[in-house]
């Protein structure tokens, strides 16, 4: 019987740690609050005091944090786990984080014998309920190999991007893209409705046509048009515009730490930062169609 | 037997022409080139001596020109065709126009009785040749009916975009979308690179997860990652980026005229217009990579 | 005595017309709307019935419109006062349109022996009534000097940019960094705001360095640095967004019409956009400075 | 006579200490490069053989350096020359870096009772070596009076932007609003251009205009328009486009970092990038024309 110790039990991690107890895992947990840890004890978790108890004789322990600095300091800290863990234990940080923070701390791991990988992942709080997120990995290919099975229960995609850091480039490069197909799909809904064209004819030659991509196939922007989207309910729950400033964010350090040119990227976050100070940082991220309808419609 | 005139025989309505005359339609040709009109009597066309010539006498009228003024010019000019046009002669143009000029010519049409369809083409001259492209229609659903026969002869996808103007609108939103798409995608792929991974395996990441759109799919961008696409021939031959401008220009002025926000598509333009001002106007649209690709790699 | 013939009367018409009555100038006017004309008769003027009347028997003909479509209408349009203008008469169009449309009516207007000057103002509303307004002119250095007089009684600087419509090309160019000096300004001060510096010693900085501009001499978008400005009044009055709106309007129909790349003015442009369907079209431009400011300060 | 430790010899740093000796001030140096520290010895300042051999026993130590990293470890390093710095010292640090950098290191200072101030400059090398430098100071009020008579030496202006790293946040405000000034002076030059004015013409009606400006006032980009400037000189010397990346790259860092929006200072920083991507890097940031002028004019 696999022994997981797992830190962060909140949106996210909570239905990943329940999603491994239900597949047999034995899973001991720990979260700085109280009230997520005793939710993940009820469904059969654990409970420990720290995160160092968390780390301790276990085969694999796993992180789901939310920034840079949270992963920082439970592996690096003065309390860091670092100094705990067993040279045996297998560590997956599924936190979306800056690559070169995940780097420096597989880095630190690996000088004391311990493999990590980094899996962050996309599929939403939704994702994380039913099992079906994607994980985009970087390490090397014996510990995602080890990692497999339990990856296997919590989602349903597993992609290998490169080396250590490379799940987090990708998985910023990625929804660096999504930002610029959702607003420019936005963009081209409304200067199509504008000009008297129906949304749903609209989007529908455009999905079949050239400018097909991921929101006009599954997540349509425009209200109306697609069932069961959160255009469909007012923007309500989904990807957060907020979170998707926080990828934005770290898209734009990776881009400034090579020196690379990202305008579309640029302009997009800078769209969505300004769509958060006029209130929507808690509506879904294809809310960004309201930047561009007619107030006076 | 449908008697056809056709005005426009280049790189488009050539080949356009001859996917007619192969299914059996009569034909009667012009075009101010007179070598390009040779080429079309030898596919079996009969020459005219001028458009309104061509317009005489003919159950569908077909024109493919370069830009609205050549449109204007051909229906509305002092030697325009809509003064020789019979009432009962369906008149299709496939030109890529501003939507306030394709209404307008259709509005004068209609004024003596004529029937027109806007029925602007993607697919390029590949399309064109091998009888693939897709038509983007806008006018009645009658004349559209009408139309079907000839358009399948030169088409295998035919989409109905809503009244006059229709399919230009729905054409120029869908070409900004495609222009967002690939300067997105390509910035997004020189990102994941400049951080150290591997295109291709970041194209197929990126294709299965919220990124995924047409480019990933059909049309990659990035140099070796896909055969058979510009990028694995040095970008020549395909869409070209000075008609990807041409084609951005219109969707700009369709904002301008509705007072629409088109941020990402006007940065689009602007990084086209850019690279082409340094000389690659005449490579597929697909190069914008080139633009984020380091100079000293 | 210089007679002059003026039609427009709004805003800006309005006022400059009392300031050549009150020069001594000898004026008949017209406007559409009754109101705007009646004051103009309590102030001197001689009523017309009609744009016509007013363009007959007078030195100098003078027009005062809100967009190219009016201008056109004017002159060209089948009620068009050059129908009716003598060639000894001096026309000045004061309008802010289209190059290309100054062009087309100065072009008609040469072509019967009228010789005609465009001299879109700078300056507002206030500038119009203080009689201080800045005129750009395009057209013949003589006809220029013959309107002098008359640009001097309205105006305090008169500047020549060319032949005709290099006017209007030349506010258009002006008013689009105009458009860029102040959102980089705002972003520039609201940058500095969030990391803790003081607006008005960061102004004063960046306006004794090389980020000096006219926005922080005498325009500071920032509330509470300048007095007298509408940033001190919560932007109330001045330049209107609408107005900027209309003037990057023109800005990028010029850049499509030749080609031009305009990325900053074009995001400019957008972000004026976004500021307007946010429900501050009405607001004077610095308003900007509201869209960089952090909603939860 | 004041003793001053210098660190950084290079092309600012050397004329910065060369004016400090020519003022009198007894000054010892130091600089990895060895023949910067020559050439320094040349001109009267005693060598040092490490950073901290410079920074013992002198009233008033100095650093120059290119980058935070630099900064961080001649301060914080392992062979930090806080460890060897005297409570009586006064510290200056005129490098351009992180805002957070500059508050870091005058924080671990001030904890064993070290004033410093950042005070990083603008004017460039010829600023430098005329000794009219700009300096942008952060910091306590006292240590910047102590510190005048040696910015005095070097420079003709002197700034308190406030607290400690305000110098820095200043600094990297302006030369962001300067960057935008810059491209969109050029851009509505270019735009003027290609619509038929004359450049210098145009410059001089934007310079008196609400379009006035930095760039307009003493250093236009338009070749030809202004003598004595970069422009006139095939942009050679200057402010060099990469260095105005790297100050941009700080702004983007300081914007993230408190979730500002930067639209406009984002997109100049990527026409930048691109612009040093085709090979510009070593030119004048003036160069900026370049990207807007017709490849084939």
């Amino acid at each position: 019987m696999t022994k997981v110790g797992f830190v962060g039990l909140g949106n996210m991690g909570g239905p990943m740690a329940k999603n491994l107890l239900q597949q047999g895992f034995e899973l001991k947990g720990y979260d700085i609050v109280p009230q997520l840890l005793d939710e993940a004890v009820k469904l059969g978790a654990v409970a420990c005091d720290s995160a160092k108890d968390a780390a301790t004789d276990v085969d694999v322990f796993i992180s789901m944090l939310p920034a840079s600095k949270h992963v920082q300091n439970l592996y690096l800290g003065d309390e860091g786990v670092l100094s705990c863990l067993q040279p045996e234990t297998l560590v997956i940080d599924c936190s979306t984080i800056a690559p070169t923070v995940s780097q420096e701390v597989s880095s630190a791991a690996k000088k004391i014998g311990i493999a990590m990988i980094d899996a962050p992942v996309s599929g939403g709080v939704g994702g994380a309920v039913a099992g079906t997120l994607t994980f985009i990995v970087g390490g090397g290919s014996a510990p995602l190999e080890q990692a497999r099975p339990l990856l296997e229960a919590m989602g349903s995609n597993i992609f290998h991007a490169g080396e250590s850091g490379a799940g987090q480039v990708a998985k910023v490069c990625n929804n660096m893209l999504l930002s610029v197909l959702m607003a420019g799909t936005a963009e081209a809904l409304q200067l199509g409705v504008d000009n008297g064209l129906d949304p749903a004819v609209l989007s529908e030659i455009m999905r079949k046509s050239s400018g097909g991509n991921w929101a006009l196939e599954v997540y349509n922007p425009y209200p109306g048009v697609m069932d069961g989207v959160p255009a469909s309910r007012e923007y309500e729950g989904g990807f957060l515009v907020d979170l998707m400033i926080k990828d934005l964010g770290l898209a734009m350090e990776s881009a400034l730490a090579v020196g690379a040119s990202t305008p579309m990227g640029a302009l997009a976050r800078n769209l969505y930062v300004n769509h958060s100070k006029e209130g929507h940082g808690r509506s879904d991220f294809s809310s960004i169609q309201q930047v561009y309808n007619k107030s006076d419609a």
